[in-house]
């Protein structure tokens, strides 16, 4: 099994402008985050990326996508029906392979040598099955994520069987059904925005967006669902990567995002010594 | 002398993007690099501004700058000819009274209630001529600026009469000529990127434009050897605000002004929680 495709999706209401946002990279590079996340993906070994946009951004995620631009190939979701809709829309790309998926609202830091997309592509060509990217996450934090319940899996720390799938669960559905023993007690798994997923996941999405269809669109497709069903189907695992997301669709997150990355990168000691004076309240302008 | 108008200029090559990032402002909303410069404008009581822009961008910035579109008009400046090209396309906009002049790649911090473009025009407004803002500035950062010399005003300690303008100057012709009398060692009076200019600027753009023109537009058209020429010809000064400026167009000039926004606004305990977090090589995917 070899992840030849990725599929970044791009198309939710109010989002589309966050991959265009510009940011210093830890090479000191400025980049936009849709170049950041093509890089993540690029890195991992995938050849081709689907980029799935509103109506019209081709041509300017296309500038925002610079030299990796020649990647890249564009599919519009004509109307917000949902982030399990826009996947689906890159079922034709897809095929029937595995494919790489990644949202375009985090940027990610590695803890080691080789990016966060690269650690979990390698797990699934490993394990031969569908894993998704995890984190341990305070339960104040799960109204913003996916979340996944399920056991280690026997002589690994970082890895899951994933049992149940739920979006954005109540504290009270979580504990009910999404406890992994073994975690830091109030902690789940959420999702951390990469996943590489068997290309079942499309048959089952178009279910749901056929059935969606036919009952005349009444709320939107999510992915969740279609990743609970993918649970009781195949063998599909969780990892918990050796590295930290940053959602930059919340509020100081590109901040927050920036700021990291610039304290893991190469201008790490610039960055504390402006930090320092910032803080004493001396003006840069004087700088 | 009542100053109604505002011209504001983002039509430089590389520039127009930095006008459309997205910054969490004091009071905690997110906008738009241009959507803050213009309340900048609109907090100084002008009512009207246009904004020069490369051309096809009007649609983009109209959407930037969200509710206060309505007191917007776009000037395209088809060539990039320069600063001071650009200017003086708003010359009909202007007509023969004083109008405030912004850049679109600079944001600022007043430390007083009074935002720093309505401090500026107050001056103005008082003093009955031409006020540029300026900042003392290091030596190592006038490649950055343009610069003023000349001597304080009697009896004031932030007001300068200017006597000379230069652009970007090298460290011996700021020695030669641009030396303020009573400032810090090392230190020059640099533009902040706030101007209350007469209508006299205009005519002498003119000038510098049509010879550009009759030339074969050798060299871009800038506005500091304008500004010399008004030196000259008219009472002209300098005004030391009392806040800082951030230069989003540098290199983690985006990440300076954020932080800098997010230290002096309403957040800024979360932000100190969220710095200290970050230096302490926390994840925040576990916050």
């Amino acid at each position: 099994m070899k992840i030849r495709k990725a599929v970044i999706t791009a198309a939710g209401p109010n989002q589309y402008r966050l991959p265009l946002q510009r940011f210093v990279d830890l090479d000191g590079t400025e980049r936009t985050a849709l170049r950041i996340i093509v890089d993540e993906a690029a890195e991992a070994g995938v050849e081709e990326i689907a980029v799935v946009v509103q109506p019209g951004q081709s041509a300017t995620y296309t500038e925002a996508a610079g030299d990796r631009a020649r990647m890249l190939q564009f599919i519009e979701q004509p109307q917000p029906r949902g982030y399990g809709e826009a996947l689906f829309r890159a079922a034709p790309f897809v095929g029937d392979q595995p494919f790489l998926h990644l949202v375009s609202d985090h940027l990610y830091i590695s803890r080691q040598a080789r990016r966060c997309a690269a650690q979990l592509v390698e797990a699934a060509q490993a394990e031969h099955c569908s894993v998704s990217a995890v984190q341990a996450t305070r339960e104040s934090m799960l109204r913003y994520y996916g979340a996944v319940g399920g056991r280690r899996v026997p002589g690994r720390n970082d890895l899951y069987k994933i049992e149940h799938v739920l979006e954005k669960p109540t504290p009270t559905e979580a504990e009910q059904r999404l406890v992994v023993p073994g975690l830091r007690a109030g902690h789940y798994l959420c999702f951390f925005g990469i996943h590489v997923l068997s290309p079942a996941v499309m048959e089952i999405l178009g279910r749901s967006v056929a059935a969606a269809e036919e009952a005349g669109w009444p709320e939107p497709v999510m992915l969740s669902p279609a990743l609970e069903i993918l649970a009781q189907r195949e063998r599909y695992l969780a990892l918990e990567l050796d590295g930290v997301r940053f959602n930059i669709g919340v509020k100081y997150g590109m901040l927050h995002a920036q700021l990291a990355l610039a304290l893991a990168g190469k201008d790490r000691e610039e960055t504390l010594a402006r930090l320092v004076e910032l803080l004493a309240g001396l003006g840069p302008g004087s700088a």
